[in-house]
Protein backbone atom coordinates (compact mmCIF):
# COMPACT_ATOMS: atom_id res chain seq x y z
CA UNK A 1 0.00 0.00 0.00
CA UNK A 2 1.33 3.46 -1.09
CA UNK A 3 1.20 5.86 1.70
CA UNK A 4 2.40 9.98 1.82
CA UNK A 5 4.96 11.02 3.54
CA UNK A 6 5.37 14.41 4.86
CA UNK A 7 8.79 16.21 5.78
CA UNK A 8 9.40 19.12 7.54
CA UNK A 9 12.60 20.66 6.45
CA UNK A 10 15.24 23.24 7.75
CA UNK A 11 18.61 23.98 6.14
CA UNK A 12 21.18 26.46 5.23
CA UNK A 13 21.49 26.88 1.69
CA UNK A 14 25.05 28.37 1.71
CA UNK A 15 26.43 25.43 0.24
CA UNK A 16 23.49 24.14 -2.65
CA UNK A 17 22.71 24.76 -5.71
CA UNK A 18 18.82 25.80 -4.25
CA UNK A 19 16.37 22.73 -3.77
CA UNK A 20 15.63 21.31 -7.24
CA UNK A 21 18.16 18.91 -8.77
CA UNK A 22 18.24 19.08 -12.67
CA UNK A 23 18.24 16.27 -14.71
CA UNK A 24 21.29 17.74 -16.97
CA UNK A 25 23.65 19.17 -14.67
CA UNK A 26 25.66 17.61 -11.82
CA UNK A 27 25.33 19.89 -9.08
CA UNK A 28 24.58 19.77 -5.52
CA UNK A 29 20.90 20.30 -4.06
CA UNK A 30 18.89 19.66 -1.36
CA UNK A 31 16.43 17.66 -3.12
CA UNK A 32 19.75 15.48 -4.43
CA UNK A 33 20.47 14.87 -0.79
CA UNK A 34 17.69 13.83 0.54
CA UNK A 35 16.59 11.79 -2.32
CA UNK A 36 19.97 10.35 -1.94
CA UNK A 37 19.20 9.32 1.87
CA UNK A 38 15.72 8.17 0.76
CA UNK A 39 16.50 5.91 -1.67
CA UNK A 40 18.94 4.53 0.34
CA UNK A 41 16.63 3.33 3.21
CA UNK A 42 13.83 3.04 1.06
CA UNK A 43 15.21 0.98 -1.36
CA UNK A 44 13.40 3.06 -4.08
CA UNK A 45 13.62 6.37 -5.78
CA UNK A 46 10.95 8.73 -4.35
CA UNK A 47 9.67 11.81 -6.11
CA UNK A 48 9.70 14.46 -4.61
CA UNK A 49 7.19 17.51 -3.85
CA UNK A 50 8.63 20.49 -2.40
CA UNK A 51 6.36 23.76 -1.01
CA UNK A 52 9.71 25.91 -1.87
CA UNK A 53 11.42 25.56 -4.89
CA UNK A 54 14.09 28.06 -3.40
CA UNK A 55 17.20 28.92 -5.32
CA UNK A 56 20.84 28.71 -4.94
CA UNK A 57 21.43 30.38 -1.59
CA UNK A 58 18.89 30.37 -0.35
CA UNK A 59 17.69 28.67 3.46
CA UNK A 60 15.15 27.51 4.68
CA UNK A 61 13.11 26.94 8.27
CA UNK A 62 10.30 25.94 7.68
CA UNK A 63 10.24 24.01 4.03
CA UNK A 64 7.53 20.98 3.31
CA UNK A 65 8.39 18.04 1.14
CA UNK A 66 5.65 15.02 0.50
CA UNK A 67 6.43 11.38 -1.36
CA UNK A 68 4.63 8.53 -1.80
CA UNK A 69 6.03 5.28 -1.10
CA UNK A 70 5.13 1.80 -0.26
CA UNK A 71 7.73 1.42 1.84
CA UNK A 72 6.55 0.62 5.81
CA UNK A 73 9.86 1.61 7.50
CA UNK A 74 8.47 4.29 10.12
CA UNK A 75 8.48 8.41 9.20
CA UNK A 76 10.55 8.51 12.56
CA UNK A 77 13.42 6.28 11.11
CA UNK A 78 13.21 8.04 7.69
CA UNK A 79 13.58 11.44 10.31
CA UNK A 80 16.77 10.12 12.22
CA UNK A 81 18.16 8.24 9.05
CA UNK A 82 18.44 11.74 7.46
CA UNK A 83 19.86 13.74 10.58
CA UNK A 84 21.99 11.16 11.14
CA UNK A 85 23.50 11.52 7.54
CA UNK A 86 22.70 15.24 7.00
CA UNK A 87 22.27 17.06 9.95
CA UNK A 88 23.36 20.15 11.02
CA UNK A 89 22.98 21.25 7.73
CA UNK A 90 20.18 19.93 6.37
CA UNK A 91 17.40 19.17 9.57
CA UNK A 92 14.49 16.96 9.52
CA UNK A 93 11.90 18.77 12.30
CA UNK A 94 9.27 16.37 11.85
CA UNK A 95 8.52 13.10 9.45
CA UNK A 96 4.94 11.61 9.93
CA UNK A 97 2.18 10.37 6.88
CA UNK A 98 -0.11 12.27 5.71
CA UNK A 99 -3.74 11.87 4.42
CA UNK A 100 -4.20 10.62 1.38
CA UNK A 101 -4.06 13.02 -1.45
CA UNK A 102 -1.62 15.52 0.20
CA UNK A 103 1.17 16.94 -1.76
CA UNK A 104 3.36 19.58 -0.24
CA UNK A 105 2.84 21.87 -2.96
CA UNK A 106 -0.16 21.30 -4.65
CA UNK A 107 -1.84 21.45 -1.05
CA UNK A 108 -0.14 24.63 0.17
CA UNK A 109 -2.58 27.64 0.17
CA UNK A 110 0.53 29.89 1.40
CA UNK A 111 4.08 30.84 1.93
CA UNK A 112 6.05 32.78 4.18
CA UNK A 113 9.05 34.36 3.56
CA UNK A 114 11.76 36.60 5.37
CA UNK A 115 14.52 38.44 4.18
CA UNK A 116 17.66 40.70 6.26
CA UNK A 117 19.13 43.00 5.26
CA UNK A 118 22.38 44.55 7.21
CA UNK A 119 22.66 47.79 7.59
CA UNK A 120 26.10 48.29 9.70
CA UNK A 121 29.27 49.45 8.63
CA UNK A 122 30.42 45.74 9.00
CA UNK A 123 28.91 42.42 8.26
CA UNK A 124 28.37 40.37 11.74
CA UNK A 125 30.26 36.87 11.13
CA UNK A 126 28.27 34.98 13.34
CA UNK A 127 25.03 35.96 10.91
CA UNK A 128 27.26 37.03 7.43
CA UNK A 129 25.31 33.77 6.11
CA UNK A 130 21.79 34.71 6.39
CA UNK A 131 21.73 38.55 5.81
CA UNK A 132 22.95 40.87 2.78
CA UNK A 133 25.11 43.21 4.08
CA UNK A 134 24.49 46.41 2.61
CA UNK A 135 26.10 49.49 4.63
CA UNK A 136 23.73 52.28 4.37
CA UNK A 137 20.70 53.59 5.74
CA UNK A 138 17.30 52.44 4.62
CA UNK A 139 14.27 54.60 5.79
CA UNK A 140 11.50 51.98 7.20
CA UNK A 141 8.86 54.41 6.73
CA UNK A 142 9.41 54.97 2.84
CA UNK A 143 9.86 51.10 2.08
CA UNK A 144 6.40 50.31 4.41
CA UNK A 145 4.64 53.13 1.96
CA UNK A 146 6.10 51.25 -1.37
CA UNK A 147 4.84 47.99 0.22
CA UNK A 148 1.63 49.08 0.38
CA UNK A 149 1.15 49.28 -2.94
CA UNK A 150 2.39 45.82 -3.35
CA UNK A 151 -0.04 43.99 -1.55
CA UNK A 152 -3.22 42.43 -3.15
CA UNK A 153 -3.74 40.27 -5.97
CA UNK A 154 -1.40 41.56 -8.96
CA UNK A 155 0.02 40.33 -11.96
CA UNK A 156 3.62 40.71 -10.87
CA UNK A 157 5.77 40.01 -14.30
CA UNK A 158 7.90 43.17 -13.53
CA UNK A 159 9.19 40.90 -10.18
CA UNK A 160 10.14 37.40 -11.67
CA UNK A 161 11.67 35.55 -14.22
CA UNK A 162 9.33 35.22 -16.91
CA UNK A 163 7.93 31.46 -16.75
CA UNK A 164 7.88 28.80 -19.25
CA UNK A 165 5.00 28.27 -21.71
CA UNK A 166 3.37 31.45 -20.76
CA UNK A 167 2.59 30.61 -17.16
CA UNK A 168 0.04 33.04 -15.37
CA UNK A 169 2.21 35.71 -13.37
CA UNK A 170 -0.56 36.68 -11.07
CA UNK A 171 0.02 36.51 -7.22
CA UNK A 172 -1.76 37.67 -4.19
CA UNK A 173 0.82 38.98 -1.95
CA UNK A 174 -1.46 39.11 0.97
CA UNK A 175 1.25 40.64 3.55
CA UNK A 176 4.39 42.38 3.52
CA UNK A 177 6.18 43.56 6.69
CA UNK A 178 9.06 45.99 7.27
CA UNK A 179 10.85 46.28 10.40
CA UNK A 180 13.70 47.88 11.51
CA UNK A 181 16.03 45.57 13.78
CA UNK A 182 18.76 47.67 15.31
CA UNK A 183 21.17 47.63 12.55
CA UNK A 184 19.17 45.69 10.28
CA UNK A 185 15.97 45.47 8.56
CA UNK A 186 13.44 42.67 8.42
CA UNK A 187 11.17 41.77 5.42
CA UNK A 188 7.88 39.51 5.49
CA UNK A 189 6.09 38.27 2.66
CA UNK A 190 3.52 36.13 2.34
CA UNK A 191 1.62 35.12 -0.66
CA UNK A 192 -0.26 31.89 -1.79
CA UNK A 193 2.53 31.55 -4.04
CA UNK A 194 5.64 33.13 -5.42
CA UNK A 195 7.52 33.36 -9.03
CA UNK A 196 10.81 32.80 -9.32
CA UNK A 197 13.45 35.26 -7.90
CA UNK A 198 9.92 37.04 -7.08
CA UNK A 199 10.89 38.18 -3.29
CA UNK A 200 14.60 38.61 -4.48
CA UNK A 201 13.61 41.42 -6.93
CA UNK A 202 11.01 43.01 -4.40
CA UNK A 203 13.01 43.07 -1.87
CA UNK A 204 16.07 44.55 -4.55
CA UNK A 205 13.01 47.45 -5.09
CA UNK A 206 11.91 48.14 -1.62
CA UNK A 207 15.59 48.78 -1.08
CA UNK A 208 15.88 50.89 -3.88
CA UNK A 209 12.86 53.11 -2.27
CA UNK A 210 14.72 53.06 1.00
CA UNK A 211 17.43 54.17 0.10
CA UNK A 212 16.04 57.31 -1.72
CA UNK A 213 16.53 56.28 -5.45
CA UNK A 214 12.56 55.54 -6.09
CA UNK A 215 9.49 57.05 -4.71
CA UNK A 216 7.28 54.89 -3.02
CA UNK A 217 4.69 56.26 -5.36
CA UNK A 218 6.43 54.83 -8.48
CA UNK A 219 5.35 50.93 -7.15
CA UNK A 220 1.87 51.17 -9.12
CA UNK A 221 3.94 52.02 -12.96
CA UNK A 222 6.41 49.00 -12.00
CA UNK A 223 3.65 46.47 -11.26
CA UNK A 224 1.85 47.94 -14.77
CA UNK A 225 4.67 47.94 -16.63
CA UNK A 226 4.77 44.31 -16.62
CA UNK A 227 8.82 44.68 -17.65
CA UNK A 228 11.53 43.22 -15.32
CA UNK A 229 13.77 46.45 -16.03
CA UNK A 230 11.33 48.72 -14.27
CA UNK A 231 11.93 46.95 -10.89
CA UNK A 232 15.06 47.16 -9.27
CA UNK A 233 17.67 44.92 -8.56
CA UNK A 234 17.51 41.44 -7.58
CA UNK A 235 19.02 40.90 -4.12
CA UNK A 236 21.23 38.39 -3.01
CA UNK A 237 20.13 35.36 -2.53
CA UNK A 238 21.75 34.44 1.04
CA UNK A 239 19.24 37.05 3.14
CA UNK A 240 16.28 35.06 2.26
CA UNK A 241 14.85 31.95 4.01
CA UNK A 242 11.43 30.34 3.64
CA UNK A 243 10.04 30.77 7.11
CA UNK A 244 6.57 28.60 6.57
CA UNK A 245 4.41 26.86 4.77
CA UNK A 246 0.43 26.92 5.24
CA UNK A 247 -1.62 24.57 4.21
CA UNK A 248 -5.73 24.20 4.57
CA UNK A 249 -7.70 22.65 7.53
CA UNK A 250 -7.82 19.60 5.04
CA UNK A 251 -4.08 19.56 5.04
CA UNK A 252 -3.74 20.90 9.11
CA UNK A 253 -0.96 21.11 11.47
CA UNK A 254 -2.67 18.35 13.61
CA UNK A 255 -0.86 15.05 13.59
CA UNK A 256 -2.49 12.45 11.32
CA UNK A 257 -3.62 9.35 12.65
CA UNK A 258 -1.30 6.70 10.89
CA UNK A 259 -4.13 4.76 9.12
CA UNK B 1 56.77 58.45 16.89
CA UNK B 2 55.13 54.83 18.58
CA UNK B 3 51.29 54.81 19.34
CA UNK B 4 49.31 52.04 20.55
CA UNK B 5 46.49 51.01 18.31
CA UNK B 6 43.53 49.19 19.73
CA UNK B 7 41.33 46.95 17.52
CA UNK B 8 37.79 45.08 18.96
CA UNK B 9 37.38 42.01 16.20
CA UNK B 10 34.58 39.60 15.97
CA UNK B 11 35.21 36.32 14.49
CA UNK B 12 33.92 33.02 13.36
CA UNK B 13 36.49 30.50 14.94
CA UNK B 14 35.21 27.69 13.08
CA UNK B 15 37.76 27.94 10.42
CA UNK B 16 40.64 28.44 12.78
CA UNK B 17 43.15 27.34 15.03
CA UNK B 18 42.54 29.62 18.15
CA UNK B 19 43.95 32.84 17.59
CA UNK B 20 47.29 32.56 18.73
CA UNK B 21 49.95 31.74 16.07
CA UNK B 22 52.51 29.20 17.06
CA UNK B 23 56.23 29.59 15.65
CA UNK B 24 56.87 26.16 15.02
CA UNK B 25 52.82 25.00 13.36
CA UNK B 26 51.92 26.37 10.11
CA UNK B 27 48.27 26.46 11.28
CA UNK B 28 45.60 29.02 10.23
CA UNK B 29 44.74 31.06 13.48
CA UNK B 30 42.97 34.56 13.49
CA UNK B 31 46.29 36.37 14.70
CA UNK B 32 48.03 35.14 11.68
CA UNK B 33 45.46 36.25 9.06
CA UNK B 34 45.20 39.36 11.07
CA UNK B 35 49.33 39.97 11.22
CA UNK B 36 49.47 39.41 7.68
CA UNK B 37 47.03 42.06 7.01
CA UNK B 38 48.65 44.26 9.76
CA UNK B 39 52.37 43.56 8.28
CA UNK B 40 51.28 44.20 4.62
CA UNK B 41 49.81 47.50 5.21
CA UNK B 42 52.36 48.67 8.07
CA UNK B 43 55.15 47.22 6.22
CA UNK B 44 56.23 46.26 9.55
CA UNK B 45 55.21 42.62 11.82
CA UNK B 46 53.35 44.36 14.75
CA UNK B 47 53.93 42.36 17.70
CA UNK B 48 49.80 41.75 19.32
CA UNK B 49 48.62 41.53 22.31
CA UNK B 50 45.21 39.96 23.18
CA UNK B 51 42.66 39.73 26.12
CA UNK B 52 41.62 36.54 25.09
CA UNK B 53 43.62 33.76 23.52
CA UNK B 54 40.51 32.00 22.42
CA UNK B 55 41.02 27.74 21.41
CA UNK B 56 40.61 26.30 18.16
CA UNK B 57 36.96 26.69 17.41
CA UNK B 58 35.85 29.48 19.89
CA UNK B 59 34.36 32.48 18.61
CA UNK B 60 34.81 36.25 19.60
CA UNK B 61 32.37 38.80 19.79
CA UNK B 62 34.19 41.59 21.65
CA UNK B 63 38.14 40.50 21.23
CA UNK B 64 40.38 43.24 22.06
CA UNK B 65 43.68 43.43 20.66
CA UNK B 66 46.60 45.56 20.98
CA UNK B 67 49.85 46.98 19.55
CA UNK B 68 52.40 49.27 18.87
CA UNK B 69 53.57 50.54 15.71
CA UNK B 70 55.48 53.81 14.12
CA UNK B 71 53.63 53.60 11.42
CA UNK B 72 51.03 56.71 10.50
CA UNK B 73 48.49 54.99 9.11
CA UNK B 74 45.52 56.16 10.50
CA UNK B 75 43.50 53.14 12.43
CA UNK B 76 40.24 54.27 10.21
CA UNK B 77 42.36 52.77 7.49
CA UNK B 78 43.59 50.12 9.26
CA UNK B 79 40.08 48.63 10.12
CA UNK B 80 38.81 49.51 6.52
CA UNK B 81 41.68 47.33 5.30
CA UNK B 82 41.63 44.24 7.34
CA UNK B 83 37.58 44.30 6.62
CA UNK B 84 38.54 44.72 3.09
CA UNK B 85 39.92 40.93 2.87
CA UNK B 86 39.03 39.49 6.00
CA UNK B 87 35.04 40.32 6.13
CA UNK B 88 32.59 38.71 7.50
CA UNK B 89 34.88 35.73 8.94
CA UNK B 90 36.80 38.31 11.49
CA UNK B 91 35.71 41.85 11.33
CA UNK B 92 37.47 44.88 12.99
CA UNK B 93 34.21 47.10 14.99
CA UNK B 94 36.60 49.74 16.05
CA UNK B 95 40.02 50.69 15.47
CA UNK B 96 41.57 53.49 17.47
CA UNK B 97 44.87 54.76 19.62
CA UNK B 98 44.73 53.72 22.62
CA UNK B 99 46.91 55.83 25.73
CA UNK B 100 49.98 55.45 26.14
CA UNK B 101 51.08 52.12 28.21
CA UNK B 102 47.50 50.08 27.35
CA UNK B 103 47.74 46.36 26.05
CA UNK B 104 45.16 44.45 25.58
CA UNK B 105 46.10 41.97 27.75
CA UNK B 106 47.73 43.18 30.36
CA UNK B 107 44.70 46.45 31.09
CA UNK B 108 42.28 44.06 30.90
CA UNK B 109 40.30 43.88 34.38
CA UNK B 110 37.75 41.48 33.19
CA UNK B 111 36.59 39.06 30.49
CA UNK B 112 32.86 38.37 29.69
CA UNK B 113 32.30 34.38 28.19
CA UNK B 114 29.37 33.03 26.69
CA UNK B 115 28.25 29.52 26.01
CA UNK B 116 25.46 28.18 24.57
CA UNK B 117 23.67 24.44 24.36
CA UNK B 118 20.70 23.76 22.49
CA UNK B 119 18.78 20.66 24.11
CA UNK B 120 16.48 19.77 21.22
CA UNK B 121 16.35 16.98 19.59
CA UNK B 122 17.78 18.24 16.33
CA UNK B 123 20.19 21.20 15.44
CA UNK B 124 19.75 24.29 14.40
CA UNK B 125 21.14 24.49 10.36
CA UNK B 126 21.17 28.26 11.14
CA UNK B 127 23.24 28.29 14.65
CA UNK B 128 24.77 24.78 14.67
CA UNK B 129 28.33 26.83 14.04
CA UNK B 130 27.95 28.36 17.36
CA UNK B 131 26.14 26.06 19.80
CA UNK B 132 26.29 22.52 21.25
CA UNK B 133 24.12 20.67 20.13
CA UNK B 134 23.59 17.94 23.36
CA UNK B 135 19.70 16.90 22.72
CA UNK B 136 18.34 15.62 26.31
CA UNK B 137 16.65 18.06 29.16
CA UNK B 138 19.29 19.72 31.63
CA UNK B 139 18.10 21.20 34.88
CA UNK B 140 18.54 24.97 35.08
CA UNK B 141 17.86 24.67 39.09
CA UNK B 142 20.57 22.70 39.73
CA UNK B 143 23.28 24.14 37.48
CA UNK B 144 22.61 27.44 39.17
CA UNK B 145 22.85 25.60 42.66
CA UNK B 146 26.40 24.19 40.92
CA UNK B 147 27.23 27.70 39.72
CA UNK B 148 26.74 29.43 43.27
CA UNK B 149 29.41 27.44 44.62
CA UNK B 150 31.59 28.12 41.56
CA UNK B 151 31.45 31.91 42.16
CA UNK B 152 34.28 33.77 43.95
CA UNK B 153 38.15 33.77 44.02
CA UNK B 154 39.11 30.07 43.84
CA UNK B 155 42.30 28.07 42.78
CA UNK B 156 40.92 26.27 39.67
CA UNK B 157 43.51 23.81 38.58
CA UNK B 158 40.19 21.21 38.54
CA UNK B 159 39.56 23.48 35.43
CA UNK B 160 41.99 24.06 33.54
CA UNK B 161 44.71 22.15 31.93
CA UNK B 162 47.72 22.48 33.74
CA UNK B 163 49.63 25.73 33.32
CA UNK B 164 53.43 25.64 32.25
CA UNK B 165 56.03 26.73 35.04
CA UNK B 166 54.18 26.10 37.72
CA UNK B 167 52.12 29.41 37.29
CA UNK B 168 48.92 30.27 39.76
CA UNK B 169 45.58 28.82 38.90
CA UNK B 170 43.84 31.13 41.44
CA UNK B 171 41.06 32.93 39.86
CA UNK B 172 38.00 35.21 40.52
CA UNK B 173 34.92 34.28 38.80
CA UNK B 174 33.02 37.17 40.07
CA UNK B 175 29.38 35.83 37.98
CA UNK B 176 28.18 32.52 36.70
CA UNK B 177 24.53 33.18 34.84
CA UNK B 178 22.29 30.28 33.47
CA UNK B 179 19.42 31.00 31.26
CA UNK B 180 16.92 28.67 29.50
CA UNK B 181 16.21 30.27 25.67
CA UNK B 182 13.37 28.01 24.37
CA UNK B 183 15.06 24.37 24.40
CA UNK B 184 18.59 26.24 24.68
CA UNK B 185 20.79 27.11 28.08
CA UNK B 186 23.00 30.35 28.17
CA UNK B 187 25.77 30.42 30.35
CA UNK B 188 27.48 33.44 31.30
CA UNK B 189 30.92 33.89 33.40
CA UNK B 190 32.58 36.59 34.37
CA UNK B 191 36.29 36.34 35.38
CA UNK B 192 39.56 38.21 36.13
CA UNK B 193 41.15 35.94 33.81
CA UNK B 194 40.46 32.74 32.53
CA UNK B 195 43.05 29.36 32.30
CA UNK B 196 42.87 27.77 29.57
CA UNK B 197 40.09 25.62 28.93
CA UNK B 198 38.46 27.06 31.71
CA UNK B 199 35.40 28.08 30.44
CA UNK B 200 34.63 24.59 28.67
CA UNK B 201 36.09 22.57 32.12
CA UNK B 202 33.04 24.56 34.22
CA UNK B 203 30.80 24.14 31.35
CA UNK B 204 31.31 20.31 31.11
CA UNK B 205 30.84 20.24 34.72
CA UNK B 206 27.53 21.92 35.33
CA UNK B 207 26.02 20.05 32.26
CA UNK B 208 27.19 16.91 34.27
CA UNK B 209 25.20 18.51 37.17
CA UNK B 210 22.32 19.34 34.93
CA UNK B 211 21.25 15.70 33.80
CA UNK B 212 21.62 14.13 37.11
CA UNK B 213 24.71 12.53 37.48
CA UNK B 214 26.53 14.75 39.64
CA UNK B 215 24.98 16.83 42.73
CA UNK B 216 25.53 20.42 43.14
CA UNK B 217 26.98 19.89 46.59
CA UNK B 218 29.70 17.75 44.92
CA UNK B 219 31.48 21.02 43.47
CA UNK B 220 33.51 22.32 46.56
CA UNK B 221 34.90 19.08 46.66
CA UNK B 222 35.76 19.37 43.05
CA UNK B 223 37.39 22.69 43.49
CA UNK B 224 39.61 21.47 46.77
CA UNK B 225 40.74 18.44 44.54
CA UNK B 226 42.79 20.49 42.34
CA UNK B 227 42.82 17.76 40.30
CA UNK B 228 41.57 17.47 36.16
CA UNK B 229 39.98 14.13 36.79
CA UNK B 230 37.55 15.67 39.62
CA UNK B 231 36.04 17.92 37.51
CA UNK B 232 33.46 16.99 34.16
CA UNK B 233 34.86 16.42 30.57
CA UNK B 234 35.71 19.54 28.33
CA UNK B 235 32.43 21.12 26.45
CA UNK B 236 33.36 21.15 22.99
CA UNK B 237 34.66 24.51 21.42
CA UNK B 238 31.78 25.99 19.30
CA UNK B 239 29.51 26.99 22.07
CA UNK B 240 31.83 29.43 23.42
CA UNK B 241 32.29 32.90 22.14
CA UNK B 242 34.24 35.60 24.25
CA UNK B 243 31.58 38.30 24.08
CA UNK B 244 33.49 41.07 26.08
CA UNK B 245 36.45 42.84 27.35
CA UNK B 246 36.59 44.86 30.34
CA UNK B 247 39.12 47.85 30.67
CA UNK B 248 39.45 50.04 34.15
CA UNK B 249 38.13 53.61 33.96
CA UNK B 250 42.20 54.49 32.67
CA UNK B 251 41.40 52.07 29.62
CA UNK B 252 38.17 52.43 29.13
CA UNK B 253 35.23 52.65 26.47
CA UNK B 254 35.86 56.62 26.03
CA UNK B 255 36.86 57.69 22.97
CA UNK B 256 40.72 58.42 23.38
CA UNK B 257 42.37 61.73 21.78
CA UNK B 258 44.44 61.08 19.27
CA UNK B 259 47.46 62.76 20.48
Amino acid sequence: MERVVRLQLAYDGTGFHGWASQADRDIRTVEGVVCAELTRLLREEPRLSVAGRTDAGVHARGQVASFSTGSSIEPARIRAAINRRLAPEVVVGSARYAPDGFDARFSATARVYRYVVRMEDVPDPFRARFEWHRPGELSVHRMRAAARHLVGRHDFASFCRRPEGGRSTVRDLTRVTVHRDGGRVLFGFRADAFLHQMVRSLVGTLVAVGEGGADPGAIPGVLAAQDRAAAGPVAPPQGLTLERVIYGSMHGARPTPTL
